[in-house]
């Protein structure tokens, strides 16, 4: 199905399972933290998934790919960046799998019911508000300075919509590790496997990768460091398989 | 100086300034996770360093020949570990700057003075009492598990040992990562530099060394997994330059 785009959009290919996205060509567009989310995720038998700050849903679109009978609703404060993502879901004829659901995920009490997921996922803005250069654009400081959400609120709503033994699933700026380690155990939310993501073998790691379980027992592993650059510069096998794609696309 | 040895003890090299040690032969002799911890921790302009649990002395002696003009002082718990830690101590001529005290963490308070050191190191036993095989010999056990003191006393004891500004760095297994940093802030120790050690390239990290700083502020960083073997087995170059070897010892 095709749906009209905007002024400034542009229709992108998530070059997995024929899925496209409506992003701004000036505005925050999905890296590759979120396709590395949606790769690392286990939902194999989840029937509903949650995306808290879905931006331009990528996430939710990504998961509604990889796991074909899931349902997934997809939350996102910003409007206009909700009724973009709603348009996604359409141009991908998913209405049927993936709810939009424009709120702030700070009022999670008010807008969502508890213990209804079986997973949930959030990319979370990854710098706290002193952090960072702040952007002029309010809706690209919304997705990466902590302006309308803490790191905390991000994973009490996670805790909040999970049902219990339903697991949360994030990706953040490897700088925040004991920040978010200490939010999920404070949540009843216990990791239980995590993955640093290096850019090149040696390299230090910058974006870390974690699941945590609700009401889990307090014990973990991490996985491989997930090494996303060979020695010449291209993507390594195992990004290549986190994208589903074949070639050697050069960075 | 020539040393006596007990029965069922015998004297190992160090392999690093000449340094030697006394361990038993069926005790709990160090490995490499002592090393890795000493070659981790950052102790250039340290003054005074403490380290609990210090069983046969390793790391004490590994500091005190790294770290020419530190004062040491290593803790133990059992008098028979505490008695040979200090004969090694006296065997590398080094009884003016490294003092073995005889004493129980759990009791630091009573033990210790309060923020008197500029560093402090800890080989924690790994696993919590219901983990792994319990060895029948009390003393193998008290260093593998959590009997005498769990991760959390470790962590009080080191915050409350430390200078404001100082740092505490521990070795443990990755499977603790969540306990650690939890305990770490509740304590305010805050994680400033944290690695991964993996037995090879592509194999999950088994251990993981961290340095707190105690009152810093929230942010983080990880440094490069420490990659222990190459692809023939041998070490890697940077594990043989923390032990200081230049042979290329096969595993």
């Amino acid at each position: 199905m095709d749906v009209r785009l905007l002024p400034e959009e542009r229709v992108d290919d998530l070059m997995f399972n024929g899925l496209r996205i409506i992003q701004k060509e000036k505005g925050f567009c999905f890296g590759m933290d979120a396709v590395l989310l949606a790769g690392f995720v286990r939902a194999k038998n989840a029937g509903s998934i949650l995306d808290l700050g879905t931006g331009t849903g990528v996430i939710a679109l990504l998961l509604a790919g990889r796991y074909p009978t899931a349902k997934l609703t997809a939350l996102e404060i910003q409007p206009e960046m909700a009724e973009m993502a709603e348009r996604s879901v359409k141009m991908n004829d998913l209405t049927d799998r993936v709810s939009v659901v424009c709120g702030d995920l700070c009022k999670h009490k008010e807008i969502l019911p508890p213990s209804q997921w079986d997973v949930v996922t959030c990319n979370p803005p990854y710098a706290r508000m002193c952090e960072g250069t702040c952007s002029a654009r309010e809706h690209i400081n919304l997705s990466r300075h902590e302006a309308a959400c803490t790191l905390e609120d991000v994973v009490a709503a996670g805790s909040y919509a999970l049902n219990n033994g339903g697991r949360m699933a994030l990706v953040i700026r490897s700088t925040r590790t004991t920040d978010l380690f200490c939010a999920l155990r404070a949540n009843r939310l216990e990791p239980k496997r995590a993955r640093l993501v290096c850019s090149r073998i040696g390299a230090r790691p910058k974006l870390m990768l974690i699941e945590a379980i609700k009401g889990g027992a307090s014990s973990m592993e991490w996985e491989p460091p997930l090494i996303v650059y060979d020695e010449q510069g291209s993507y390594t096998p195992e990004l290549l398989k986190i994208y589903h794609m074949d070639g050697t696309e050069k960075t």
